[in-house]
């Protein structure tokens, strides 16, 4: 399949490189076409890599991931353009943090909206499915490096976009019992909203080597 | 020991009743000496099992528990008396949830601020520990129920009404190590934004019986 990479940071690039390995195209997008961390990105993965602008990128792809940074996202998302979108099964994995006011970060909005509640109603010919926005980027692309089971969280509109995240993930290694769908992409306030405590758990932790399980009863009406 | 506790809901009587089973003392607040749903817990949680006013709660509990509703905790706090509450450990419950636009519900406010930094500010002379705000009453008094490893947050400015406040858990059935201490009262900013997500898997699931487990690896720098 061919997979535009919106962003060169970490995050992009484990993703890019799980990809290419597991057989598919990947195009690594930026703002420039002659970024350099794409293009080492490239030479390091091979001949199923390439790299262009942001548009170039999610026009090539068939499926399209958004791993700008939150606060950039919405002006990289413009650049990709709408019509390179439109119809695409978008994965955000971005999250709206806002640093300016020093550490720990804060969501610059959340609550009663989410970053991609903003991409979907920006971008309505999309279909934006919130993914992997809960735990750092080793995890995302080799969940067994954690011991036992542990979950990954989609929201979208789109049930049959969901069900091409949910292979893409088993592609990255998840087990498909542990992606649980959270519902509509109004759902994503409460992905995002995980990050509060994440960045607090990293903190208290000393890493980032970490990920939430949802440890699931019966019933509570036992 | 001498427990007060805040609120006459089914938080309020599930702490009371497993603390009164531990062989504690526990007098149960609210407005009025003569709520009927306080009288009927005392008739049923037996002789360890008092009721009356938040004043009286909240004289007669070495620790007080605020279990009340998010909406009315600083009223109900206000109604306990800051005197009542100088010098104690008061372990915070509750979450902001504001209802009044529909389901689900949203934070009343959050992630530059939390009901328990509002609490530890407006009683700056009780020690105020967050926990317990992330999960169903019935695991609250029974983690057991859920198979595995699951965790409680703890969050609060003093070391010594954290460890009380461990003590406590274990007491309600909490395993040490599944205690995990995020820092300072700030950090309950974290906690109270997992209600979002809470209250979208307890729709996705159709029932409240499941909890949050941090899933943790060696190290990230691997």
């Amino acid at each position: 399949m061919k997979i535009g990479i919106l962003g060169t940071g970490m995050v992009g690039r484990a993703i890019g490189d799980k990809l290419v390995k597991r057989g598919h195209d990947v195009m690594m997008g930026s703002r420039t076409s002659h970024n350099e961390k794409a293009a080492a990105w490239v030479q390091s993965a091979g001949p199923n890599a390439s790299h262009g602008t942001f548009a170039e990128a999610a026009s090539f792809g068939e499926v399209v991931f958004n791993c700008t940074s939150g606060a950039v996202s919405m002006d990289a998302l413009s650049m990709a353009g709408e019509s390179n979108l439109d119809g695409k099964v978008l994965i955000d994995v971005a999250n709206p943090l806002e640093s300016s006011h020093g550490a720990p970060p804060f969501l610059a909005f959340c609550n009663t909206d989410s970053l991609a509640e903003r991409i979907q109603s920006a971008f309505p010919g999309a279909k934006v499915v919130k993914a992997l926005n809960t735990m750092n980027c080793n995890i995302m692309v080799n969940p067994q490096r954690l011991p036992g089971d542990h979950n990954v969280f989609i929201s979208g509109n789109d049930a049959n976009a969901k069900s091409q995240v949910i292979t893409i993930l088993e592609e990255l290694g998840w087990k498909k019992e542990n992606v649980i769908d959270l519902g509509d992409i109004t759902t994503a306030r409460g992905t995002e909203m995980l990050l509060p405590i994440w960045l607090r758990l990293a903190r208290s932790f000393g890493h980032v080597d970490f990920n939430f399980h949802i440890v699931v009863g019966k019933d509570s009406r036992g």
